[in-house]
C-alpha cells in the first residue's frame, strides 16, 4: 500500500461527506480504505458485490459502506447508502496521497507571453511556450511540455512528462497521465509517384471537461477540423486516437484500444481493451464493444458487440480449428451440396 | 481549428507553387484550407474524391483545387491539376503553424564533444550527450534526449520528449513525434536454469531520410546487426518495431501495429492498424495487410492479405458462432462422414 | 553496428569468464561479437542453433562459442560449453557500450529529503521528489521523474524519460527503458447517474529484483492493494499492465500485450506479443500464450494456448471465410439436420 499516509478521519465526518446514514461509532477514526478481507479496525471497507457477502461477516474493518439490505449482517459500524460502490469511489478521494502546492518552481521555463495564475502549481522541468493560457489551480508535474497557445481549464492536472502540442485545448478538471501525447500530427499523406507527401495537420485537439486520460495514450490533431473528446470521457493507457475522431460525452475507452481517423464514437459507449476500430465509422450511443474486437462498419443501435473466435484453447485443439477456418467457405459449400443431395435422395 | 494563423497567400502564388492552372481571381487572398463544406470565401478547398462532387457545387470556398473534368461544376476560382489530393497535401505545408528559430536555448544541456551547427534550433530541456552530430537546421523540441554518438541528418525534427539511445542514426529531413523511443534494447534473453540471461543489444538503429515516425512509437536497437528503417517510410503512433526488423523504402505502418524481431517488411508495403507480425518473417514488396490481422508466415507475393473473423456482430449472435469455432474441426469431420454416408446411400 | 567500441579482450580471459574450455589461440584479441556470417577475424561468434552449422564451417570469426559435438567442424579457435547461447548472452554483457559515472549532475533537481548515495549516477534533467530512497550504484538517465517516496534497490538503471509515480518500489538490479510509466492510476471509476466517479488509486506498484521493463510500457498502481511484478520478470515494449495485476517470478511478456485489472499471471509464463488478457483471470504457472491470442477465462494447467483464426490469407479467400463465420452456428445446425436426415434415410 501507499507509503504516503493521509490524516485519520472520523466516521461521522465521512458519513456527512457521503450523505450516508451512520450506524455505530460516530467517533471511529478511519486511517484508510481496504477490501473486506484485508481491512483492520482502523479501515473503512465496502460491500458492493453480493459475492463478497461472506467477506462482510468475517471482516475486521472498523466500518463498512453497504446498502440497507445487508446491514443486518454487518459486524461493525456501517455507512448505509443506496450505491455503496459510488460511496467507496467518493471516499477514496479523501485519501488521496499527494498534495501539490501553488507556485512556479524556478526550474520551470515559462514564456513571457504565457498566462499562469498564482494558484497554479508548476513543477521543475515544465516548459510552457508562448501564448499558453492556464486556468486556476492547474497542476503541471515535472517534465510536461505545453506547446504554443495551449489552453487548460481550471483544475486541470497533468502528471509528469505529458506533451501537449500547439493549440490543444482542454476543459476544466481534466487529468492526463504521464507520457501521453495530445495533438501530434495525424497520419495523413498523399501518395504521389512512389512517395508519401505529408499533409500538414492544421486542425487541433479539443478535450472536454472532467476528462481523464491514462498514461502513454496518444490523441492526434485533426487534418483540417479538430479531433474532439467530449465531456466526462475516460480513456485508459496506451490508447491510440487518430485525427478527427469524435468521442461522445461520457464514453469509456479501455487500454490498448486503437481508433482510426474520422471515426465517431457515440455518447456513453464503453469500448473494452485491445479493440480496433476502423476509420470513417459511426458508432451509436450506448454501444459496448467487447475486448479485442474489430469494428469495421457502422454500428447503428445500442447494444453489445463482439468479434473474434473467443478466448484461448489448448494449442493442438486450436490449430485443428484454425486450419479448418481457412477452408470454411468450402466447408459451407459442401454442406449445401449435401443438403441438395439429401433433398434429391429417394425416401 | 488551429489558433496560430499563417499570413494570407495570393491564389496566384499558390498556383505557381503547385504548378497548377489558375482559373479565376489571381489576387484572391487565401488564409487557410478547409473542406468543401466548412470553407469560407477566404479558404482554399479541394476535390479529390468523386463522392464529394455535391459539396463542390455548394461550397463557399474562395478557390478549389480540382481536376479538369470537374472544372465546369466549380462555383468559384479553381486550381486545376491532375492530382488534386497531392495538391492539397503540398499546399497544406504552406499553412504550417509553428516556426522554430535557430539557436540553442540556455536551458539545453549539450556535451562539449557534440557537434551542433548554428542553424540548429535547440529548445530548453534538451539533453545532448557526448559525440552527437547534428546536421544543418535540425529542430529539437523541449525534453528530447540524444544519447552518445547519435547522428541526425540535415533538417531532422524531433518533437518534444523524444528519446534516442546511443548510436542511433537518422537520415535527413526525418521527423519523430513526441515520446517515441528509438534504440532501446531489443527483447533478447537466453533462458538458463530458470532465469533470463540478458543478451546485451550491441547493434543500433539506422533510419533513412524523409522518414516520419508518430508519437509513442518504439523501435528497438539490434542484437548484433542494426534495426533498419528505409527511406521515405511513414510510421504512425504506438507502433512497436522489435530488434533487427528491416522496413523497406516507402512502407507505411499504421497505429498500434507490432512487428516482432528480425522480420523484413518489403518496400511500399502498407500495414494497417493493430496488425501483429511474427518474428523472422519475410514480407514481399507491395503487400497490403488489413487491420488487426496476424502475419505468422512469409508472404511471397504482392497483394492484399487479412486474417480474423471480420468485424463485430451483436454479442448473442457472435457467441453462438464463437462457440462453434471451438469445435470447427469436429464439424468438418462430421461433414466428411455425411459425405461418405451419402456416397454410400442407395440411389 | 554500434559506434561506441569496447576495448579488445583476450580470448583466454573470455574463456575464464564463461568457464568455457578454450581450444586454440589463448591470446587472440576479440573486439566484438558477430553472427557466424558477418564475423571477421577479430570477432567472437557462437553456434546455438543446428541450422547454422553451415555458417560455422564458412565463418571468418576469430573464435566461436559452441558445444563439444560441433567442435570438429570449427575452422578457428573455439570456446566449448554446454549452453553456447547462454555463453553468447553472458559475453555480450562484456561489450556493453555506454558507461555511467557516479555523481549528480548539477542540472538534476533533487529534494532535500531524498536519499541519494555517492555511488549513484544522476543525469541532467532528472527530478527526484521528497522521500525518495535510492540504493547503491543506481543509474538515472536524463529526464527521469521519481515521485514522492519512490524506492529503488541497488543497481537499478532507469533509461531516459522514465516516470515513476509516488510510492513505487523497485527491487535491486532492475532496468526500465525510456518513456515507461510505473504507478499511474488504474482505470477505476464508479458509474453514477451518467458520469464516471473517479476511484482514487490508493495502492502502489511493487516490482521485484532483476526485472527488465521495455520502452513505453505502463504498469498501473493498485486500487487498494498493490500491483505486483515478481523477481526476474522480463517485459517488452508497449505493454499495458492494469491495476492489481500480479505477475509471477520469471514470467516473460512480449511487446504490445495488454493485461486487464486484477489478473494473475503464473510463474515462468511466457506471453507472446499483442496478446489481450481479460481482468480477474488466473493463469497457472508455465503457461505459454501464442501471439495475438485472447485469454478470457482462467487457465488452470501448464501448456500452450492460442485463439484466433491463424495467420493471414489472400484477402479474397479470407473474405469468403469470414462471411461464413458470421453464420457458423447456423451451418452447424444445418449439419445436425443433415445427420438426422441421413439417420432417417432408408438403408
Amino acid at each position: 500500500m501507499n507509503t504516503l499516509k493521509a490524516a485519520p478521519l472520523a466516521l461521522e465526518g465521512i458519513a456527512k461527506y457521503l450523505d450516508a446514514e451512520l450506524v455505530g461509532d460516530a467517533d471511529k477514526a478511519i486511517t484508510g480504505i481496504s477490501t473486506l478481507i484485508s481491512a483492520t479496525s482502523e479501515h473503512l471497507s465496502f460491500l458492493a458485490n453480493p459475492k463478497y457477502l461472506g467477506g462482510l461477516q468475517e471482516t475486521s474493518a472498523g466500518a463498512v459502506i453497504l446498502s440497507r439490505k445487508n446491514l443486518a449482517l454487518c459486524p461493525c459500524s456501517a455507512l448505509v447508502m443506496d450505491d455503496p460502490y459510488w460511496g467507496y469511489a467518493r471516499v477514496s478521494q479523501l485519501f488521496r496521497a499527494v498534495k501539490h502546492e501553488s507556485g512556479v518552481h524556478p526550474a520551470a521555463i515559462i514564456s513571457d507571453s504565457a498566462s499562469v495564475p498564482a494558484s497554479a502549481s508548476i513543477a521543475p522541468g515544465v516548459i510552457i511556450e508562448a501564448g499558453v493560457v492556464l486556468g486556476e489551480n492547474v497542476i503541471l508535474e515535472p517534465g510536461c511540455v505545453l506547446g504554443q497557445n495551449v489552453q487548460l481549464g481550471d483544475g486541470c492536472h497533468l502528471h509528469a512528462n505529458v506533451t501537449l502540442y500547439h493549440g490543444v485545448k482542454i476543459g476544466a478538471q481534466s487529468v492526463i497521465h504521464s507520457c501521453s501525447v495530445i495533438g501530434a500530427d495525424g497520419f495523413g499523406y498523399a501518395p504521389h509517384e512512389g512517395r508519401w507527401e505529408k499533409i500538414e495537420q492544421l486542425g487541433s485537439v479539443r478535450i472536454g471537461k472532467s476528462v481523464e486520460i491514462g498514461a502513454n495514450t496518444t490523441i492526434d490533431r485533426g487534418a483540417l477540423d479538430d479531433t474532439i473528446i467530449g465531456d466526462g470521457v475516460i480513456i485508459d493507457n496506451q490508447v491510440q486516437i487518430a485525427h478527427n475522431v469524435i468521442v461522445g460525452d461520457g464514453a469509456a475507452i479501455a487500454g490498448s484500444t486503437a481508433i482510426a481517423g474520422s471515426t465517431k464514437i457515440g455518447r456513453y459507449c464503453t469500448i473494452a481493451g485491445a479493440v480496433a476500430i476502423s476509420g470513417h465509422i459511426d458508432i451509436a450511443d450506448n454501444v459496448h464493444v467487447k475486448g479485442m474486437s474489430l469494428v469495421s462498419k457502422n454500428i447503428t443501435k445500442a447494444g453489445v458487440y463482439a468479434s473474434g473466435t473467443g478466448g484461448v484453447m489448448e494449442n493442438r485443439q486450436w490449430q485443428k480449428n484454425a486450419v479448418r477456418f481457412r477452408k470454411l467457405s468450402e466447408l459451407a459449400k459442401r454442406v449445401e451440396s449435401l443438403e441438395k443431395g439429401l433433398a434429391e435422395a429417394p425416401d
